[in-house]
């Protein structure tokens, strides 16, 4: 006998096989493995010499931690601090001691445990882009982002399988007040999907919340104590600063036990000196400072070092993404995490561009490529990044997708046997023929090639029938389509009341708005 | 005292150095060294498996060279030859001494000495596309090539330092009857550049040509000999096939001592059997018997080794190019040249796009980053190449000369040293500051970074004023530009009037059709 829920759910499944697929959707779900060395543009001396760098900006030099409590932490753990200042110098065998602590990689736990992953050695895991403020699609144009955006990226990220992770604030929802945004966004990334997820790291009483909401979907703050269930990043405002909110963020969810992504924003010539070692040398200082304030909140609490570090454009002054420099300080800050034994986390879909075309590309492969080659672990603004991260285009997400899928497939083992090498079929066929119809291709035709999503391979004639559309445009019915088709991820009742619960509760409790 | 033609030199270079240069000009002109490690995709064990498959090919299966003077050459080194079938076997052993008598290396003389080339170790030398019947421009859109095109674009090569070389074959000039072609490209790379050139390799009366008028800018027959003046593309006709003009073009210029590109063309799937470990083991058979051959010819001229695998499409059995299995193929093939000693020849810039848009840049990529990961020596194809290579953009090329000098400019050096780790300058500004207007950030903020020449990084309420154009709409602003302002380099009167005799002499020799 079976329940009406079961019928339901069966019905739901047939419904999901019965319509056909699109192909982003039959994409595998798979976490890259890039079996070859990482690459590395710094030599042994080079690591040890912005080790040092950084050791003498946080003994001598110091770092600010605007807020009270993450004042007496230090304190408390030996380091000298002014109060007064918020000022904190670490001396460099406390830090290194600290740093110690953290582990190499570790797990983290999705709704569907199917689709948890690993984060650290050779894995890279891909993550949305996080924090625009607006949106844009080529229907509504560039608008500021809303709720039901939010709850429309998540979608789509469940449905493209090579996103691993969602990212709740893929966009930021200004519909809803400040203080509420994050039990909409929190709601949305568990009840949309089932994938692994990303959460803000603000101040005390989001990342409470962010805990709370967490500890329905996973089992309660004791279990998602030991074995994470999602990360966040932390930014430096660099120069040399964790403001109040990234503090209090910072040791909330160490003391949960999530993963953090300490990750300074630099821009070379801004935030830093305009010289790339400068740069990078004050991001490791200011990444390690934080790293070690996680490990006195909680010893052995998971955590990724974060680099973002890029430069300003010289003609104009403004911020530079997918550049040579910013590739070379992803690199070099990927050779500097694994000089630490920690995770490392780049981005993906960097671009200065203000619409999904060459440029938008072009940057975006800049810092897709890097990742990958350098072993990032933790791939942030892989889909949907553009105009510097002010917006989250549906087109680029989808482009974007492609691009990671394309990437996903090149560290594809290849087979090379007497089966693959087919020595006979070559023979056969002979100088001057075609292997088109033979028994050996037609039973590989469907399965043996990255099958595109975005690019269209037809000739001009097809092409021009078919309306001549970019590959924005395609990306434009990919997403609708998608949308149209979506289907939410089956979700236990019991645990979706008590989400909606709390959420309703601390609509009312808190206030709307916050200064 | 000076003569009037040195005055008028004078004149002209004072007028250069007035008129305002575009960014793309102030490139820096560079043959890009990748001091890292090569990235490899087979093991050890996988690089023997597919050498001892392509030995089977070579000895078992045999080659198809379809000219009777290639077959004796065959006959007489020691090859199985079937010369009704017009097909050769080849011992393994000869094989590879052969190929072993081939350098790892050699220097491609440019009419200016300056700009000569080094093929070979780690660097990797950038050759625009080739072979395209059609052009387009956003003026007057897709059209068959032109003299007129050819010589636009062999302009614009010469005007972007990132790209090192001037290939003849950039588009085919179709108002021009096929057998005077080479007279009036070689013209065109001769007179309108003095970079290194790559010239066509198409039966004997062409090459005769091509070497005649090489000698006559670089000091006669002999003397080009000694050191070569141009490379030229070789493609096998694959599977296993080398047809009449390819066989002729490939004896004619390794007797004049020129450097041949040996590359099968195969898309797996159609021209091979459709894994892509056959496809390999048959590209390096075919590209190994071709490079055997030079050295028949001429033992120790130099050869590249080139790969161009790809795969088709698995929807339509259209050629797919930018793809992941491509990028695989693109690794594999520089591994093994590397392993026989041999300089590679990749792709840098295919794909399958109609248009300059987001899919052009991504395939682009797909391509690029390989040949500089693998140690391409030789990148064909690195600007230009749209419509799976039967169109040559004008747009195209521009965004794709800025990809190739990001390239560039990520494998300069970074200088870690004091002075550029600034610890002072972190320390004077301090928490919070900016480095914008530091003594050193200003004395450092015209030449730091890469200064972008096509990617627009203005805030969006600029880049409106500006008329919100794409990558491909400021391409189009800049190769105008670049025309509208090109002066010719100097060459010497008694070469260049040597040369236009002897183009107008062959002109009136030469048959104006030919079968």
């Amino acid at each position: 006998m079976t329940t009406a829920t079961e019928r339901g759910s069966e019905r739901r499944a047939n419904r999901r096989q019965a319509r056909k697929r699109t192909p982003i959707e039959s994409l595998p779900w798979r976490v890259l493995k890039n079996p070859n060395p990482p690459v590395q543009f710094l030599r042994e001396d080079q690591v040890q010499l912005l080790h040092e760098s950084s050791m003498h900006i946080v003994e001598n030099i110091g770092i600010d931690f605007l807020d009270a409590d993450t004042l007496d932490i230090w304190s408390a753990a030996g380091a000298k601090v002014d109060k007064k200042a918020q000022h904190v110098w670490i001396d460099r065998h406390l830090l290194m001691e600290l740093v110690r602590k953290a582990p190499a990689q570790f797990t983290l736990r999705a709704r569907d445990p199917g689709k948890n992953v690993t984060v650290g050695g050779n894995n890279t895991v891909f993550v949305s882009t996080s924090g625009t403020p607006f949106v844009s699609d080529y229907d509504n144009g560039r608008r500021p982002g809303t709720l039901a955006d939010v709850q429309n990226l998540v979608r789509l990220i469940h449905q493209c399988p090579p996103i691993n992770v969602v990212e709740s604030q893929v966009t930021e929802p200004q519909d809803i007040p400040v203080m509420h945004r994050h039990l909409e966004r929190g709601l949305a990334i568990f009840t949309l999907s089932d994938k692994p997820v990303a959460q803000a790291a603000h101040g005390n009483v989001v990342c409470e919340d962010c805990l709370n909401m967490a500890a329905i979907v996973f089992g309660g703050r004791e279990e998602i104590k030991k074995q994470p269930v999602f990360a966040a990043i932390i930014n430096a405002n660099s120069p040399l600063r964790y403001d109040t909110n990234m503090a209090q963020g910072l040791v909330s969810y160490s003391r949960g036990g999530q993963p953090l992504v300490v990750t300074p924003f630099i821009l070379a010539g801004a935030m830093s000196p305009i010289t790339m070692a400068a740069a990078v040398a004050q991001q490791n200082a200011e990444a390690l400072a934080g790293i070690a304030l996680t490990q006195i909140c909680n010893p052995g609490v998971p955590v990724i070092y974060g680099g973002f570090t890029t430069n300003i454009d010289l003609a104009t002054g403004s911020p530079a993404f997918g550049t040579p420099e910013g590739a070379w300080a992803f690199f070099a800050g990927a050779q500097l995490a694994r000089f630490y034994g920690l995770p490392y986390r780049g981005s993906g879909g960097l671009n200065t561009s203000k619409v999904v075309d060459a440029q938008a590309a072009y940057e975006s492969q800049m810092c897709l490529w890097p990742t990958v080659l350098s072993h990032t672990n933790w791939v942030q603004h892989a889909a949907g990044w553009l105009e510097s991260g002010l917006v989250c285009s549906f087109e680029k997400f989808i482009v974007d997708v492609e691009c990671v899928a394309m990437m996903q497939q090149l560290y594809e083992p290849v087979e090379i046997s007497p089966e693959t090498l087919a020595l006979d079929m070559i023979k056969e066929i002979g100088p001057g023929g075609h292997h088109f119809g033979t028994s050996h291709t037609l039973a590989r035709y469907q399965t043996e090639f990255y099958r595109t999503a975005v690019a269209d391979r037809l000739a001009i004639g097809q092409w021009t029938d078919n309306g001549k559309l970019d590959a924005g445009q395609r990306a434009h019915g990919i997403w609708k389509e998608l949308l149209a088709s979506y289907e939410p991820p089956p979700i236990d009742v019991a645990i979706n009341e008590e989400l909606t619960d709390y959420v309703a509760r601390r609509r009312r409790e808190l206030p709307v708005s916050f200064v």
